[in-house]
């Protein structure tokens, strides 16, 4: 579940400017893209610079403040870009194997260091840019929101109740491997992904992310698995 | 469960070329810590230099760089400073209300900007220093030990299995408030903050913290409670 280094969006481009989708200014974006991820990913964003970004990228310094408006918006740009990808949660059958086949898949990809440098680099970059940090924010909304088709498929399959904060319970399964990777720096393995996907899954069970008032509170018939 | 502004350590001052346990060595060694935080608060770690601590705590930079190196040496003693206070964890009588307790705190405490900016600003630095990161996992690996008495007492009165991992208990009860503090930049509150403990809570009863060996795989009888 991170963001994949994609190919140029096929869709209309969104950039700012943007003329001839798919077409020179696409290549454009993708090529200052590709500078600002590998700028991230060695120097950081400290490191990172205006500079930087035009002489890798080949494209001039003032088209890139005309364009994105300077560092940070490059930054951003990089994000959104990373977000419009084909990626999909996985859609196995069950909601067990579901959160497992993603939190392994999350495991991995930060386990590999070409997969994981541009994430780092981006979750770095938030601490250091309030325009980075909502940019993140967004992504990860967005990568979250795609989750929730294996909560609402178990949900349809009558696994969980139709009650469930779909939002909760894929941050949950997940959460484990991101407080271990950029918390408290410890090894994330297989087995870990599935220790997180069960623990969200058995939490689910008991009716922990139901968003429904409290039963004690106001009682109500238990919703039709 | 932040990492305070601790007073200067009672016991054995551990600083390099430390003399006199509480006396000036200590002094100087709080001053510089408190210089380190202001500036990584303030600046972050790219913004912080041995001259900025150097004025700040008006101890000279040649002894700062004597004492501890140079930026890396001063950001992990602050860490480590910060690790040597006397927070516990929450003992209220059950694993529920525990685990609320923490989560709750967790919660709280990085809500609060002040006392919020020392541990994000480490959590920050982290990705910029492997020196930095050592230190934090130090930090929190300690501060998760210290935690793992809320487990070992519902253990003890027989609200869990004897073979729960209690580091993985209460790292997954936090795990939560951290992804959406750092990663997805999303705001926490009281009601995630029980919910967090309570998911982690359902996954502790329902076994997935268990560190037998699978039951399907080497079959054996339960833990007594």
């Amino acid at each position: 579940m991170t963001n994949e280094r994609a190919s140029p969006p096929a869709g209309p481009d969104s950039a700012p400017g943007s003329r001839r989708p798919g077409g020179r200014t696409a290549r454009t974006r993708a090529a200052v893209r590709d500078a600002v991820l590998t700028g991230l990913t060695e120097h950081g964003y400290p490191g990172l610079s205006v500079e930087y970004v035009a002489e890798r990228s080949g494209v001039h310094k003032t088209t890139l403040y005309r364009r994105w408006g300077g560092l940070e918006g490059l930054v951003v740009d990089a994000l959104d870009l990373a977000g419009e990808d084909s990626w999909k949660p996985p859609e196995t059958g069950s909601l067990r194997d579901d959160l497992r086949a993603l939190t392994r898949e999350t495991a991995a990809s930060f386990a590999d260091p070409a997969a994981a440098a541009a994430p780092r680099a981006f979750i770095a970059a938030a601490f250091q840019s309030a325009k980075a940090a909502d940019a993140l924010h967004a992504f990860y909304a967005e990568r979250f929101r795609r989750c929730e088709s294996v909560v609402l498929r178990a949900v349809e399959r009558g696994e969980i109740p139709r009650s469930t904060d779909a939002g909760a319970l894929v941050r949950a399964a997940t959460a484990p491997l991101f407080l271990r990777l950029f918390v408290t720096r410890e090894p994330v393995d297989e087995a870990l992904a599935d220790q997180s996907a069960d623990g969200a899954l058995a939490a689910a069970l008991a009716g922990v992310f139901t968003t429904q008032p409290k039963p004690q509170l106001q009682p109500e018939p238990q919703p039709q698995l």
